[in-house]
């Protein structure tokens, strides 16, 4: 376990990081959450992270990133204009949804955040399922990170990846022996209703509750 | 010299920022300079910033980030209610002119902007005379930053320093060489009519053009 003992968490209101907020509020050293606002089409991500974060008492500030969502490009995620792609993961046109360094931009506004409110850390919850298609989570690069943050102000700040050696399916077992209501986390790109049930990131938590062997409650709409 | 043949620059307006420009433009791998509009009292920087892009011929791009200005708390930079310090750097009041982790932001939202039309470099004016107080200006910190920029897309963003060993005078000298018209660079934090000559800013610059033995352009108001 780290030393750092105030701990500001790049949240989403996603499976993973609802995960990781609850095991560190459970450890009592969570100072707050901060989520980002970057024009994403599942913004509706945000109202449940301001859910957990009201259900666990803890701080929730939203980074409006949206005036520069232009610095980002064409992408999925991010562009009225371009289709969210269906399948796996591992297929070719996946690539559409990887965001620019965008990983690396939200630690570095957390960092931001974390000196700004006298915090010693940033959390974020890469896990060692996140794919090769996205550059920015591989361990090599959150490992690079690290090491910037203990330089990035006077006294080192530490970056936190509790999950990074854990499949998604143990995030899952661990957020159930936390008492996490997964109904109140949201995963889908499509940001429709419900959960699609067909995009990468759909296939994924679907597949994490099953080898977890946890009841999924999510309303799939396919 | 980098290998990095297609650059986006981080570019302020400012004295050291300008030389940047001209120089990387006059070895022709210059593709598009990146400002950042941060709430900054002094964004008469980014006037300037345009003007030169037009005489050079580079496409300017201003990221405008603030939407997101709350993430860096209470600093003379950014803050209405704060007053920017006067006196030499090295004073311990300069501190309040510390924007939490500015430059990893930057410079991670223009590697954003590299990837997304296709650069394979970023470039920024960090230079030897940047200060203490100023931890994301350090050596070790641009060091560690290079090795993330490495590794955050497929293909590595190359960082370059280009003016990393040398001092304010010694990049003064460097513009008068490729003809940078001085007047029209920006450094006074205050952001008054003319440049105040008495924040650490104006007062480093004033002594640049001094050591250098190069004609200083500027009005100063005092």
């Amino acid at each position: 376990m780290s030393s750092a003992n105030s701990i500001v968490a790049i949240y989403s209101g996603g499976l993973d990081s609802t995960v990781m907020l609850y095991q560190l509020a459970s450890e009592g050293r969570l100072r707050e959450a901060v989520s980002f606002d970057y024009g994403q089409k599942h913004s509706k991500e945000l109202a449940f992270a301001r859910q957990n974060c009201e259900a666990l008492g803890i701080p929730h500030f939203v980074c409006d990133m949206r005036s520069m969502v232009k610095i980002f490009g064409d992408n999925s995620l991010t562009c009225a204009g371009a289709e969210v792609p269906e399948g796996n993961y591992a297929d070719e046109n996946m690539k559409s949804t990887v965001v620019p360094n965008r990983n690396m931009i939200m630690v570095s506004a957390a960092a931001a955040r974390a000196i700004s409110i006298g915090c010693d850390g940033v959390a974020y919850a890469a896990h060692s399922g996140d794919h090769a298609i996205y550059p920015d989570c591989r361990s090599e690069f959150t490992d690079a990170l690290e090491k910037v943050l203990a330089l990035c102000h006077y006294t080192p700040i530490a970056l936190l990846r509790p999950f990074v050696n854990c499949t998604k399916a143990e995030i899952v077992s661990i957020g159930a022996k936390l008492g996490v209501d997964f109904s109140k986390t949201w995963s889908c790109y499509k940001g429709g209703d419900l959960h699609c049930g067909k995009c990468g990131t759909c296939m994924e938590r679907r597949q994490a509750f099953e080898l977890a062997g946890v009841k999924d409650p999510t309303q799939y709409s396919a």
